[in-house]
């Protein structure tokens, strides 16, 4: 039984944390800190949180569990301001989408690597941000991945674990390396690809004239273009060798398309579609 | 009031047609031909057509207007079949994604481009195929692109309008080059993206899992890798340099992406986000 949690951060996934663990029958206190003090008082008048501190050490006093909810390339900051008022036992987790630059931010932030430290991500996301968007059901059945290294508790993992698990997600763990290879291939490089097709569009002569005949699947394949460009920045600015690693394959891949196109090969078109449509609708029904 | 309407294609996008130009109050009665006989044998049993004939030339007799719905590389022969029984005042046109090829393929058919041959396409589409798929409301408050080339009678043009705006949708006319330029960049480009990463993904070492952590967003992202492989393979093949060329601007634009991250130019980037999301946002409401 967790007695208090803090929130730092308190936008759509702090929120919809806070909002999941109370629907999944959490009775513990929850308090948040946000450099944004308008969404520490939407938070708290719509019942998303219990109280708020204007300081991030005021608002971990007492804290069994501290959750890093802002965007990634915060977390060195604030950790260098927890640094001396961290109780040590306190569990201190985090939901960066890239977590060897989190572990990097955390260590320059403490000076060291804290044991009570699990690097966690929930893979559940929305385009929209901010604590009006939010919503107790973001995680239920979805996966959060924690990535615990050399020396990290075996028991603050356990606690991050059932807190997920409160939270309605599966939780599963990876190693960290392995976590950046593979949200770089399945998150990183489609939000890439949709930016890029976005913004290669608009470029065209009259991008008015090109959105309003783009088809009802185009809506569907871009939508993730509307997802928020200083996450992605940052994203890409943490995890920067495993998606030009993801963009590089891609890139060869798509080479390898244009060519068979240029060539008119049908058969070779033919399989590659084939194989891909087979894979879509093996893995997502 | 068109007395006779024949279908060539009893499928996903024929079928469609029928029941939505019948929920549109079309009287007329709806003959149907495609070298699939259980494809006919089902839309006849579930009222999508009226009856259907074993042969084109026996289809399309006394017919006002004739649509060809099946996929692109079956025109050119099918337009050889009709040539010697088709009514020199019979209107007749198509459903085809791309327009330069099917002008082609009519030409070669027939020996000479008939001046009540309309090319058409319905913008609006599904990732199945087959009748079972057709649906009344597929085209309803969609685009329809007409390509009239020099020669195209204005009167045929006019009824092939007519019929779609019965099908509930809004009709428009465009240059025949123009049109394969646009749906190369909106719709054609977007599906090899799709085509391709699922492909890219699924040889990466263990698939299973690369799926398996897949987030939400994904989904809707490669949902369009799910289309016909085959119908895309004969998009590929009849609109090689459309394609080529928009896969050329938006390798370049992933190229700049790329080397923008290789830099770590957070501005860069930020910008190309920001310009991405503001256009997707004003456009995909
Ligand atoms: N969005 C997704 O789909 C998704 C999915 C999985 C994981 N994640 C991860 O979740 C994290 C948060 O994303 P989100 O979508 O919840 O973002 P968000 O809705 O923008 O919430 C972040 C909150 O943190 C605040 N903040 C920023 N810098 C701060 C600082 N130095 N100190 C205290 N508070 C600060 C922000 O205030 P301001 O508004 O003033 O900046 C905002 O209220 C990111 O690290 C992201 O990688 C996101
Ligand atoms: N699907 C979309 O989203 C979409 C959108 C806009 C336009 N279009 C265009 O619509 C056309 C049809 O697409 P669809 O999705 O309706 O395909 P579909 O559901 O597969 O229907 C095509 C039908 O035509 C039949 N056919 C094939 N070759 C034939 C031939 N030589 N003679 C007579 N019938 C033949 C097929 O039979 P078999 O099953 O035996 O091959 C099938 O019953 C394509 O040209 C495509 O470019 C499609």
């Amino acid at each position: 039984m967790i007695e208090r949690l803090t929130l730092i951060g308190v936008g759509m996934i702090g929120g919809s944390l806070a909002l999941a663990l109370r629907q999944g029958g959490f009775c513990g206190e929850i308090v948040g800190y946000d450099r944004d003090i308008q969404a520490l008082q939407k938070a708290l008048e719509s019942g998303v949180i219990d109280r708020y501190a204007e300081d991030p050490c005021a608002a971990v006093s007492g804290a069994e569990v501290v959750v890093l909810a802002t965007p990634v390339r915060a977390v060195e900051a604030i950790c260098r301001t927890l640094r001396d008022c961290l109780a040590e036992e306190t569990v201190l987790t985090d939901v960066g989408s890239v977590k060897g630059d989190v572990v990097r931010a955390v260590v320059a932030g403490f000076g060291r690597l804290p044991q009570n430290f699990v690097p966690g991500h929930p893979i559940a996301g929305k385009e929209r941000s901010g604590i009006e968007a939010a919503s107790a059901d973001l995680f239920v059945g979805r996966r959060v991945i924690l990535t615990p290294v050399a020396g990290t508790s075996a028991q603050a993992q356990r606690k991050v674990r059932l807190l997920w698990e409160c939270a309605g997600s599966v939780v599963e763990d990876m190693a960290l390396e392995h976590h950046d290879e593979v949200l770089a291939a399945t998150s990183h490089l489609p939000h890439l690809l949709a930016f890029t097709l976005v913004a290669s569009l608009s470029r065209l002569g009259e991008s008015d004239e090109i959105f309003r005949y783009a088809a009802g699947g185009f809506r569907d394949f871009t939508r993730i273009a509307s997802s928020d460009p200083i996450m992605w920045r940052d994203v890409c600015l943490s995890n920067r060798d495993a998606i030009l690693n993801a963009l590089n394959h891609f890139e060869h891949d798509l080479q390898g398309l244009s060519e068979a196109i240029a060539a008119g090969d049908g058969r070779r078109l033919l399989e590659l579609f084939s194989n891909a449509k087979r894979s879509r609708d093996r893995f997502c029904h």
